[in-house]
């Protein structure tokens, strides 16, 4: 029987905190986990078990790696929405709204991966400041160019990053005149993309198909990309009612449409595997087509204020059963970590609990649950990875929370639950020691050969 | 002539950035700037005056210490408002409002600091980390407890820390019942706490009158501390107008007084060297009551939305020429870090925007000029320190921007601008190299003997 199984790989013991379906946290202490050499989960049990599973699993006692006694394990982080062609600027440039910010900052930026030196330089730091922040996931926008896209794929699997990687097109309305391709250019250099990336088949990098968002797009553009979605069962991802301005742009280019979400649903571009950022002004009834065409929206906090966007009611979308999962949206949001995102996600619905009492603030272990397991579902990766559950990709982040240059304090008597918390309003990547993709150890990152 | 000046212990060439009355952001480069022995700043000049300089001060030219090219000196941040005995549940306890969550989490923690050894331990940690992330200057809010509050002081001085240290007074409204003093012993203790913290001499440690809030203390009390801040012509510290509840609280246990602002007033609380934190709540009314008297505002934007109390509009103060730092308001706040308070800033101006397109946004260089020199103003201590004006100490952070563990990268082409916002949006304490309070290098720590 046991010559059917993999073979183990790794077996840890610790504690194990993650998010399942019916409890936004689970502390799991004291237990034994075993990953195969194919990077899956083999096994998850109480530690007094590990004699018996040392038998069935044929591993032995001594290569059981116990965590420190401070120490756990959480599932990797999920990046739902960043833009790795925008990371440069992260940090500056927050001054404009939107429309002006793409127009005076953002495509003059993107306009420089046309250059795959340039491209291979970021990309590099983006995937390498991403991994070691713990986003063991990213979905990623790159730019309109086919080349430095594949680039970032390449990239992301050399470093053993799980990515959706998406050639952004867009045919109309950039200032920059420049930074645009024909509609038939897009069509056929995201065929060319898609194609390309498939071919490389890498296990954990998949592309993504990228209409920037509906202002970028003619309708005959975003019905070509909704076919190559269809045809290929792909994934999609773009914006939607980030601002109002934005809206009222759409309504004008799109005039028989009845709402946002029906320009993106009527060109075939809403399904199970889409991803759509921001959302901060979906109707109740929008948020029905999301719910029942399954697609997700990636909350991205930090770009919705930084920008002065507006503020998703997250409540509101989780009652309506719509999935979601956070997102940095680097570099209008001004942060690569995750945990900013959790901490921002916290503090926009505190925000919308100032401006109205009756509003039910979003709890700490639900913020960490939509940061892996919500990402994992909002991406359609939830087969794959999102918790520790037993045939899933090992992505893991062993987080040391008394690391010798830990930016936070751990006192006596703080218990496993209180660590936690710390880490996820305090903790940064000092605290994150290990960073598993599929069982691959992908930070700290290997010694260039 | 030369004779009559003091030594020079240190001079620095390179960039300094800070803030004048009339410039929210100066950029001072190639300039070389002299500490003396007396830990003042004796000269700021263009480099080019290096020669004359060394002549008039007689430094060697060898002496002078070159900055690295992208490095630059700033101001020491100022916390207005922070209560280092709420250090440890940092991170945690959010989520309750300010009345139950005094009760429930804060009260039995400060009650923990009748013991010293707690005291001393947790004061440690907190007076390390707030250096080690720049703050300079402290105002703090110690315990009910005088000699865990001496303790206090002891260690800022220690450390090298600027402080004022306040212990807590408040005779009523304890749910925990043993966590309060008489009116008498509140009274007796602040007598003795400030007798013996100014008999120690520190000379950069002072005392501040501390009553809680007005919720917290009789009418007997305020006015008896109104008595020993005007009889000893100290600074005074408090919280005002953070939430709702609270200003109910007051309106019922002072019936006979205007608003809030007037309790204090009529206590003989409100001067030039008042600084009360939050205000979130208060009328233009009182803001002219704040400008009038010289009394000043610890704007503390993590707490406001951790808590869920509210949003001070920033701009509105500033317009009405009230004097307003920032302040991390530990533990409410959740984070140690000025920096922080800087982002935090930005973020809630930004989402006072989001509710009302008319609000005029803050600037990131005038959030800047709030955590320097705008908080040596509310602390009134602006003729000591905050910026870097001849006369003044040299109390000033050494950023390095490419340190070898930066969390955020710098690319070719950001210049000095662009560099200093994304240490001020991206920045941590890995970046920051040096500290110097009044001239002592005070980070890195020495050596333990
Ligand atoms: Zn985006
Ligand atoms: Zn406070």
């Amino acid at each position: 029987m046991a010559s059917d199984k993999v073979q183990i790989a790794q077996v840890y013991r610790g504690t194990f905190v993650h998010s399942t379906q019916n409890a936004p946290l689970e502390i799991l202490e004291d237990r034994i986990l075993g990953v195969g050499t194919d990077g899956k989960i083999s096994f998850i049990e109480p530690a007094e078990k590990t004699d018996s599973l040392s038998a069935i699993w044929r591993f032995q006692i001594s290569e059981v790696q116990q965590l420190g006694p401070s120490e756990f394990f959480m599932p990797g982080l999920i990046d739902t929405h960043i833009h790795a062609a925008q990371y440069c600027f992260m940090g500056t440039a927050l001054d404009l709204p939107l429309l002006q910010w793409l127009e005076t900052y953002t495509f003059p930026e993107e306009y420089k991966f046309r250059n795959l030196d340039y491209s291979e330089n970021v990309y590099t730091k983006v995937v390498e400041r991403t991994l070691s922040n713990g986003t063991t996931t990213a979905c990623y926008f790159a730019s309109i160019y086919t080349d430095s896209s594949l680039l970032l794929g390449e990239i992301a699997a050399k470093f053993g990053q799980r990515a959706l990687v998406g050639k952004v097109c867009m045919d109309v309305n950039d200032s920059l005149k420049v930074y645009r391709e024909t509609t038939e250019q897009s069509r056929e250099e995201t065929d060319r993309f898609i194609n390309e990336l498939l071919r490389r088949n890498y296990p954990l990098v998949k592309p993504i198909v990228t209409p920037r968002f509906a202002p970028s797009c003619t309708s005959d553009l975003l019905r070509q990309l909704g076919e190559i979605a269809e045809n290929n069962d792909l994934h999609v991802q773009s914006h939607i009612s980030e601002t109002k301005d934005e809206m009222s742009l759409v309504e004008t280019m799109f005039p028989e449409s009845q709402s946002y979400t029906d320009v993106y649903l009527e060109h075939g571009l809403l399904t199970s595997k889409t991803v759509m950022a921001h959302g901060c002004h979906l109707t109740d009834d929008e948020l029905v087509i999301f719910r029942d065409t399954g697609a997700s929206i990636a909350h991205c906090p930090n770009s919705n204020i930084s920008l002065c966007s507006g503020m998703l009611d997250v409540r509101n979308v989780l009652n309506k059963k719509v999935k979601l999962g956070l997102g940095t949206d680097v570099a209008g949001g001004c942060s690569v970590s995750m945990l900013d995102a959790i901490r921002r996600t916290m503090e926009t619905s505190k925000a919308l609990k100032i401006n109205n009492p009756q509003h039910e603030c979003l709890r700490i272990d639900e913020v960490f649950r939509l940061a892996t397991l919500g990402g994992s579902q909002a991406l359609s990766l939830d087969k794959e990875t999102g918790n520790f559950e037993v045939g899933k990709d090992f992505d893991a982040l062993r987080i040391d929370p008394t690391a010798s240059e830990s930016p936070f304090d751990v006192f006596s008597g703080d218990d496993i639950e209180i660590i936690l918390e710390k880490f996820l309003y305090l903790g940064d990547d000092r605290n994150i020691r290990e960073v598993f993709v599929a069982g691959r150890r992908v930070v700290p990152f290997a010694e260039p050969v």
